[in-house]
């Protein structure tokens, strides 16, 4: 018997009917102590295990968690985030047969919503981590409404309190950064900001012009795409100013840093002599840029483990008290792109 | 009705037995035209699907299929080339209702092979995909085995020929590699090859070395992990050679690349004045780095498509005769690091 042995292979091997070796198998009255006996002694030999359709019909689960990650291909193949994320899922699914379902598409939001509708009237997953929290996110109703169990990695304050989520902290990211900058005798902020759809770009964009107010700095920013083009139209604009030039960049991310830097430099401004950068979310890529670029790191492994571990306790227990949890403190890794102003 | 209808639940508004309603549903005898009539509008008005659990086991199809990436986390986070391939699945199956079950593990070989039989044997997936070729790969015979139905994303000359596959002509990606190195006047090649365990670095150490001697050049290789250190040790080796020292180095990757042509300015060894820097796999990183690093783009996204499509046309008709295609050329992307040599 090459293939998995199904139930119908047991029942015409032992000669009895399917549902006398579905009752031995699963305990039900209906046969013989010595019949089940029988049963499970051969489906043990040959390796039979039940078959997964069958066992999420009896117990009303897949044994599947879904994720859709919804970006132009491009970005998702350049954006570290995003595979560091699924590999902190699949820490916490490792030595569990819970299996994880990714959908990346180039859709989009309602072609997202329409996925998990999908997912709930097959019943393909048993619940489902979100992320890339939108500006008025329906996809939080949308679980509830479809019963789809389902945790947020999000940004704080949490919009969706019926919801368990791990939350960044952007306005302590955003503190931490500006801070740092102005000790580096920073004293105007271009913010290179990432598309508006992303609600912890909205906020990040409110927390660091608050930031910078507290600091007595002045603030510009421009949006766009997570893409190199954007760092240097960033650049361009920082070269453009003949007075009142910014002597700080914060980026979205690290590809608009790295382009940013490398525009300023052909424009003549030096990095960090003239002008700081400072990047979200840390990569090899800022590592071995040059000059190195200094970047938070927002710990994506972390928030994908814990965003699994709560996905499966709501699982366990769909009881349980809804719980948000802010994600660990993001680490500022300082590098050369941020040395003091003017002291080379 | 907020979740979504089950059977039971159009069983219970129509006042109707569950078997009624699932006859009525699937066209079976058993039931009247008329209330066949009444339980379809009902269940569409309230827009009810089949569970996926029932339509699996009733055409024993689970409508996913399944792919292991198997490496460190930390690995699996830095190398553009998986959440490529795998963009490349998803476009495959946009608009279709086949989900991707993606298992990233660190574990060994041992336990990817337990995820295949754990798979078949629970018959979570229809097919799967197997990418990183080992030597003497143990998992297309156990996929057959399972009676599994698989495809290869490998390496020429094809070694299972019973299974389909998306091959890369590692014989001739080095080719190209080689020929141009020769023409921009390199004498001396190191080649900073990945770990042994993959059957692609065995063909191209093999393929590097036979073009060098076809070419006149001198060869070496070490092989390491696909990490900044391995470059860096590539380097020191290229300084620690007074006579015959290599000129140029052919890197497994990105990362290698990158990291090389750093420590080699730190020898005061400059590239390309001194030595040519040519990397597997194109990514931002070689684009980004100073110098920009010449190299060799595989097009993992089309090679996902393609071997997603190959599953696909397997599970629609097992009978098929086997396909085996060679992945389209590989482009080597020329850059400053392999400007010709001494010409500065």
């Amino acid at each position: 018997m090459n293939a998995a042995p199904t139930i119908s292979d047991l029942a015409r091997a032992l000669n009895l009917s399917i549902s006398s070796v579905s009752y031995a198998l699963n305990g039900h009255k209906g046969v013989s102590e010595a019949t089940r006996r029988r049963v499970i002694e051969y489906a043990t030999r040959v390796g039979y295990r039940a078959n997964s359709s069958a066992r999420a019909l009896s117990r009303a689960r897949t044994g599947s968690i879904g994720i859709v990650v919804r970006d132009d291909y491009a970005v998702i193949g350049t954006e570290p985030y995003y595979l560091r994320f699924l590999a902190g899922i699949a820490a916490a699914l490792e030595g569990t047969e819970v299996e994880l379902i990714v959908k990346l598409t180039e859709s989009g939001l309602d072609d997202e919503l329409a996925i998990y509708r999908r997912w709930a009237a097959e019943r393909r997953v048993d619940g489902i981590i979100l992320i890339d929290e939108n500006i008025d996110d329906p996809r939080a109703g949308l679980a509830q409404s479809l019963g789809l169990p389902a945790v947020l990695h999000g940004t704080t304050p949490p919009t969706h309190p019926e919801l368990p989520g791990i939350l960044t902290d952007d306005a302590f990211d955003s503190a931490t950064i500006v801070e740092h900058l102005a000790l580096r005798g920073a004293r105007r902020i271009l913010h290179a900001a990432g598309p508006m759809r992303h609600r912890h770009e909205v906020r990040r964009c409110e927390a660091v012009a608050a930031e910078c107010a507290a600091h007595g700095l002045s603030y510009d920013s421009i949006c766009g795409s997570y893409e190199l083009s954007h760092g240097e139209r960033a650049a361009d604009l920082v070269a453009a100013r003949s007075t009142e030039r910014p002597d700080a960049i914060v980026a979205a991310n690290d590809l608009i840093a790295v382009a940013a830097c490398r525009r300023l430099v052909q424009h003549d401004i030096r990095v960090p002599e003239d002008c700081l950068v400072v990047a979200w979310d840390n990569s090899v890529l800022c590592e071995i840029t040059e000059p190195p670029i200094s970047a938070l790191d927002r710990h994506p492994e972390r928030c994908g483990t814990k965003a699994a571990q709560m996905l499966l306790e709501l699982l366990r227990n769909a009881e349980a008290p809804v719980r948000i949890e802010i994600a660990d403190p993001s680490a500022l890794v300082v590098r050369r792109s941020s040395a003091p102003l003017g002291v080379h």
